[in-house]
């Protein structure tokens, strides 16, 4: 059983999910980070002890999370010490063979965008959990269920791919939202008249596959609209990506119209 | 004043916005459709008269909504026969100038994407108004009001812009949607797992401008994640794509590394 979290890292998954976790009466017992500050900043948040060192790593806790961007996580797995309990990352891309040096190991995978400056609700946040063997994802699955709803087991392949899909509808529309909002505050108008059909947009994919819920001049095959947007961006890299995805809905409306029905 | 009105169309933007008007205790007197039973089956829900002859059309409502598709727009507008009332479209790219025939014109246009699938709740649809003169904008004015409270003036040319935007943030995102629901399909990836990230990602919308909002690896730089997530995929488009979304996306948040402080 999961009582005792030693955080390893202090950025957003590190602060959101040690924030969920205190307010679910576990006890962060540490936090470590490469940079002191971090980590004290953190660990006053969560009434933990802090430090910057791996030497000083309790070894004696439950779980281990280790929280931290793919690109250093290799790096901070292997200057990790031994440690008795169990010890998982959270990258969705990165396989869970990375941990194969702990006897307990495995992957928790919080499978939501996490920014610094808005909290999340975890009890909407799917947990995808991978564990070296059926003890270890048993400890695991009971200690998600208690953070959210929506766990599920996920072998690295599938998580990659989960990982993948996530970059397209959230990363990538986000970029989307970047393009609306350069081309309004280049005519001097404001955001806000484009968050209802954000939120319209996001909201229809709760009742419709999203090839039901296309709509637009692509769709429509309306070259006449298409033709007069073409003419407006006279960035050449945003005009093309305005041809490429025009062209690429109207061919996935064509392949995918008996989905539709 | 506006009370009476004919509506001419019967698709999303006609049928959702005649509902709203029914509701809000507006007279729909007649529905126009060159098909007999599209204009029979909303006339009914509107409680109003059908037609598919414009030689049919009453010529003493208060107001004309012309809400058929932009291809068609033109064609239909040189078949109207002359009204006394006031004549608007509801096309975001298309310019008032087509209705100059009529002595009272204008633009409405619900800022929304209409799905038949789907009610829209007009309240929170910004509507973007133009006319031909002062007198006209004022009644459309105090008409719009009625249906929602964020009502703005917009002329021909800022309105196009406004499409355009609409196009990346609303038709754009659902395509992007659509090839994360595609990469799962094909995993046999149920597409709830993603729902949650997919409305987080719009809800940041309200408090973040989107390039704070932005994560994933291509705005960490993330060479590892990238490079395993185009091997992943063999579509050779979808890999370009990806490739180029990601390089924009590190290159947008360069250039506008000042705009995020």
């Amino acid at each position: 059983m999961i009582r005792n979290i030693v955080m390893i890292g202090s950025g957003n998954v590190a602060t959101q999910l040690g924030l969920t976790l205190v307010k679910k009466g576990f006890n962060i017992r540490q936090v470590y980070s490469r940079n002191l500050t971090n980590a004290e900043v953190l660990a006053q948040r969560l009434n933990a002890y802090s430090t910057c060192k791996f030497s000083e790593v309790q070894t004696n806790a439950d779980l281990y999370i280790v929280a931290v961007s793919d690109a250093v996580l290799l790096s901070v797995i292997e200057q990790m010490p031994k440690v008795n309990g169990t010890v998982v990352h959270t990258a969705g891309s990165m396989s869970m063979d990375m941990l194969i040096k702990y006897n307990r190991h495995g992957v928790f995978y919080p499978f939501q965008t996490f920014t610094k400056e808005r909290e999340v609700d975890f009890g909407v946040v799917p947990i995808l959990l991978e564990a070296n063997n059926q003890e270890v994802y048993a400890d695991l699955q009971y200690f998600a269920k208690q953070i959210s709803p929506i766990v599920m087991g996920s072998d690295s392949a599938q998580r990659q791919q989960i990982h993948l899909a996530a970059v397209f509808a959230g990363n990538f529309t986000n970029h989307m939202y970047a393009i609306a909002h350069e081309i309004l505050k280049k005519n001097n108008i404001s955001f806000d008249v484009l968050k209802p059909l954000i939120m319209e947009t996001a909201l229809k994919t709760e009742t419709l596959i999203p090839i039901k819920a296309q709509t637009g001049p692509a769709v429509r095959g309306d070259k006449n609209v298409i033709n007069k947007h073409l003419a407006l961006l006279d960035d050449v890299e945003l005009n093309m990506l305005y041809s490429k995805l025009s062209r690429r809905i109207a061919e996935f409306n064509n392949q995918h119209s008996s989905d539709k029905n």
